[in-house]
């Protein structure tokens, strides 16, 4: 079995005016689908960032594609990881640049999107789930948690393609139980995350009051202001929301850096509030850990397969984690189907993984699902691991075609979510860390 | 697939009476092979520690194994470590006890064991080298050190199966020369490593004087006393042999404990003297790891696939070594070829592994080996992993045979080095830690 051929299709999905402390989404969130076709005509598929940056990485790495077995993965790893030393030092901390775009992490990013790719063509040659060709799964059916947004009113798209949403304007607490509510509804999650940093943080305080009011304490509950806050308001936060956070939740990236989260972990234990901290914003890669550990930084990381480097990666990582003493769940990015599979598939493989994964999921719609026969169901919050080879899914090539039109017509090719707040909400907006 | 049988094979290999500050190798080292066959008629194969209590472990999983599809293995490690974690916690350090007889990692090694057969079962049936199913190879030579021992005269075995080997006596600096330059020409290695803590320190350092003497800086040294010294004693070692054991060499467990290491460590960088320190005693697991990188006890972890828990352990390991910036290299035991075979395949499936790889397998012969067509070859030192399936070798049934009845005719079940050390050396023969 050799790679006769790569296929890249960068996609545009429509994405409703979710607010978060980096600004506003624009009507579409960008992805890039990957396909891998081999001699013996199998073909592996892969969802990865989108956009002109990880597109061009991806071509960069045609040459070490095309023509490999794709059992030859750490072979893959070494010269990727090798030309990156070489181009890029320094901080992978993701306090100002989201994951798809730190450059720092592209050969993390690149090689996740290839390895996935292979690691399906192997499931595939095998007639075997992909979470099984690394070790075999330790839960059939991972959790994912609900992920609730502050937004605007409308959903994703433009002119013709504009479409509304089920959820309408959701910028203060009763909308957002009103958000929860047809969101558990529908997808059955037995956890619940708020993006905050957007409104002002007693608001924010309010919400999760009115969340736990409205759900009870058998849903545990996150809040991830991605750094909005400083010390102080973390602290603050922390303090009103003691009861609510603990019981299997968190309080995620309340403030950014390793010392500023180390800063707020202590004073919250010298206040006897013992509310876990999780990040996926100071830790972002395994160099992190040993000091996130160190400095008491983070009890919760938030890893993620596409930037931390694929499935054997997130394995090595529930490793680490659990080693170190920490908790483990999952970050996660606006997404189609075949990257709800490869966090599906992570998630099952992983031996340690202690809280229900993020999802976007719920934000895309089945207009823009590239997967054959729609939508990875989630049901009772949970994306079932079938007896399907690799991944499970198939591409819908009309489906796919349609999401590279929609890219092709776009005139962005990168997430710049000030932008859109600049748009549409306030000419002046800048993303000022701390906020608060 | 669907493993239909577990079988086992206690076996007894020749070993010569080799020195250590843990006494004297009795005159046969013990095994055990283990087959898992399939309901397609595949079978996989393994080689784990002999004697009793390993047998037992593997007993004792027999229902864990019997109806298992292969691909399974996160979940027969969960269910080992959680059968572990009720019946076991404390010390995992090697001080006292040697790797195939400390309770605290039976569980590691049990499900190595078996993971490896699994491993090679599902290689078989993709026709797929090993070190491929688990990611590909780093390197397809994976090296080995040359492995010298002070001994008496003679080789392994008893009565009419007694016979004498090449090396002889050597219990003094120039009989070691002798037996490196015999060693050497004989297989190719590049570097050497003296197993130590048997003479007086002063003659130890005149050996590796010697051996330096006569092979240059371009094979690296190493020496391992097995926690025979003091710390003082450990930091004498250490400048007299401060340009010895740089450059690519190391001191390898000169004395107990991460904090007696830590101490030596300490001492000989307050002299300038940067001679890292290498570990298989005080680290033997994961938990070990963030404490010796604390203390700066262990500069490089030496790993054993058999009792870190497999091969995917092992990559755990290169991965999380590396993050912390510690070299790696791995320990041996008294081993045959299905072994010799799971070593090269770890090493050659890990990115990170920074020295060659200890093997004792000069130790044992041809009229042992249980693989077929005879002996593993290593060629300039190294393995190669050649396109064959799985492990790369099968059993030879009628030496398999002869090993079984050579176990069942031997009078002991577990090694025992200060018996032999009793039997044959000195009657109040005791191992004292340190020694000197």
């Amino acid at each position: 079995m050799v790679i006769s051929e790569m296929r890249l299709h960068p996609v545009a999905i429509a994405d409703g005016p979710l607010r978060s402390s980096y600004g506003r989404h624009a009507p579409y969130a960008l992805r890039t689908i990957v396909e891998l076709k081999t001699t013996d005509g199998l073909t592996g598929i892969s969802e990865t960032y989108g956009g002109d940056q990880p597109l061009a990485a991806l071509e960069r790495a045609r040459p070490l594609v095309v023509g490999r077995d794709p059992f030859q993965l750490t072979d893959l790893w070494l010269s990727l990881a090798d030309q990156a030393e070489k181009a890029i030092a320094g901080d992978r901390s993701q306090t100002m640049l989201v994951p798809g775009e730190n450059p720092h992490d592209a050969h993390t990013r690149t090689y996740a999107a290839l390895e996935v790719a292979c690691l399906d063509l192997i499931g595939r040659a095998f007639n075997k789930p992909l979470c099984d060709v690394v070790g075999g799964r330790a839960r059939s059916k991972p959790p994912f948690s609900a992920y609730l947004f502050y937004k605007h009113s409308g959903g994703g798209g433009m002119g013709d393609d504009a479409r509304d949403d089920e959820y309408g304007e959701c910028l203060d607490p009763q909308s957002m139980v009103r958000q929860a509510r047809q969101m558990i509804a529908k997808y059955g999650f037995k956890e619940i995350k708020l993006k905050g940093g957007v409104l002002d943080p007693g608001q924010e305080i309010e919400t999760i009051k009115a969340l736990r009011a409205e759900f009870g304490p058998a849903f545990p509950l996150r809040i991830d202001p991605n750094c909005a806050w400083s010390v102080e308001t973390s602290l603050k936060v922390g303090r009103e929301l003691r009861e609510e956070l603990t019981g299997g939740g968190y309080l995620e990236d309340p403030t950014a850096t390793l010392e500023g989260m180390a800063a707020v972990r202590k004073g919250l234990l010298a206040e006897g509030i013992d509310t876990p901290l999780a990040s996926n914003v100071a830790t972002t890669c395994f160099e992190h850990l040993p000091i996130a550990q160190r400095l008491d930084s983070v009890q919760i990381v938030l890893s993620d397969p596409h930037y931390w480097g694929g499935i054997r990666a997130q394995l090595h990582l529930s490793k680490f984690s659990q080693v170190l003493g920490m908790g483990l769940s999952m970050h996660s990015n606006n997404h189609l189907g075949v990257s709800m599979m490869i966090m599906a598939h992570a998630a099952a493989a992983c031996p340690h993984l202690t809280h229900a994964c993020d999802t976007h999921y719920p934000w895309q719609t089945e207009q823009d699902e590239v997967v054959l026969g729609g939508r990875v169901p989630i049901v009772d919050g949970a994306v079932e691991i079938t007896g399907k080879p690799g991944l499970g899914v198939d591409l819908d090539y009309d489906q796919l075609a349609r999401g590279v039109e929609r890219f092709n017509n776009l005139p962005y090719r990168k997430r710049d979510d000030e932008a859109e707040m600049r748009k549409h909400v306030d000419p002046n907006w800048k993303r000022i860390l701390p906020r608060w």
